[in-house]
């Protein structure tokens, strides 16, 4: 984690804060600077524009994330290693339920200044599911399959998390985690499937 | 479907494509006329703000999903309605990937005035996976997981298609289709597990 000043942390937060509730393009610098406490000078002294700004934002939350999913998988391998990123993805989405909505929301943006540093975070993150499924499944990788079921997976525990979370709250959450577990368990299929 | 004017077919589309690059947020009233090829009087008459046009666009795109993905689990149960309902929304995104990007991107908007109206074309869709979930597993729906599940299968073949569209279009959509139902399969799953 990089280290930052109180000023810092404080325009950081209030971004976070603005855009989970009107996305990226609803907030504006003002807004950002008038939430933090902070004068416009200070604000585009320490980010020099809006599309720097959300590359701070995003590019710090998915690494931290990254870091996460790469520790929850070390020392665990295939199917518990996909248990372990589910678990864990989930945990930090209810521990950051504003930032996983502007990456949802903002994941798939084309017209981003910063879409070349989203792919590379989007990737890095990605990349810890595929080398579970890899494990699991060596025919996946051997199709060329693994990143676009690294996606799925991903995107199930990310829309099921946010489902929990905004409309659905009271559930436990290993609840949730046996939810989108169960949907990978094959437990769909019919058995002379 | 309505039946519409060509004016407010043509703020449909252009509303449409600009918000597909820059978020509902970052779309202007005066970019939708500008873009549409009418005059400003013209587009408020036909939608009275920026909040009603969206909930038309959004409306309209995920009542025509709901419609395909009913009719392809029409006549098939269990897993194979699951997968007659990944491929159709596949094929879906596909075909309006704009559109696609856009619920995406909004689907869990918290500051929408038609947030309301967003939950319900929403749940509509993801019902038509519940009752192929409950169908396929009714172990789900007593425990109260149907509708996570459901969420978990509409975001994992979201995510794919997107991921499929935007960054690997080369790849044919049988590919992609075959992808994502391998990871509700159980291969990834150890058969000791």
């Amino acid at each position: 984690m990089v280290r930052m000043t109180g000023t810092k942390r404080a325009i950081l937060d209030a971004a976070l804060e603005i855009a989970a509730e009107r996305g990226i393009s609803g907030t504006t610098m003002d807004d950002v600077a008038e939430r933090a406490g902070v004068a416009k000078g200070s604000l585009y002294y320490n980010f020099a524009s809006k599309d720097k700004l959300f590359e701070g934002l995003l590019g710090e939350g998915m690494a931290a994330l990254t870091e996460v999913l790469r520790e929850a998988r070390t020392g665990v391998e295939g199917w518990s290693a996909i248990e372990a990123l589910v678990t864990t993805l989930l945990g930090s989405i209810a521990r950051n339920t504003a930032l996983a909505k502007i990456i949802a929301g903002d994941i798939f943006r084309t017209d981003r200044a910063w879409r070349e540093a989203s792919f590379t975070f989007r990737h890095d993150a990605l990349a810890e599911f595929e080398v579970a499924i890899t494990e699991a499944l060596p025919e996946a990788s051997a199709v060329g399959a693994s990143a676009l079921m690294a996606s799925s997976v991903f995107g199930a525990t990310l829309m099921a998390g946010l489902e929990w979370l905004l409309f659905d709250e009271e559930r436990p959450q290993a609840e949730v985690v046996a939810a989108v577990l169960c949907t990978f368990s094959g437990r769909l299929v019919p058995a002379t499937h």
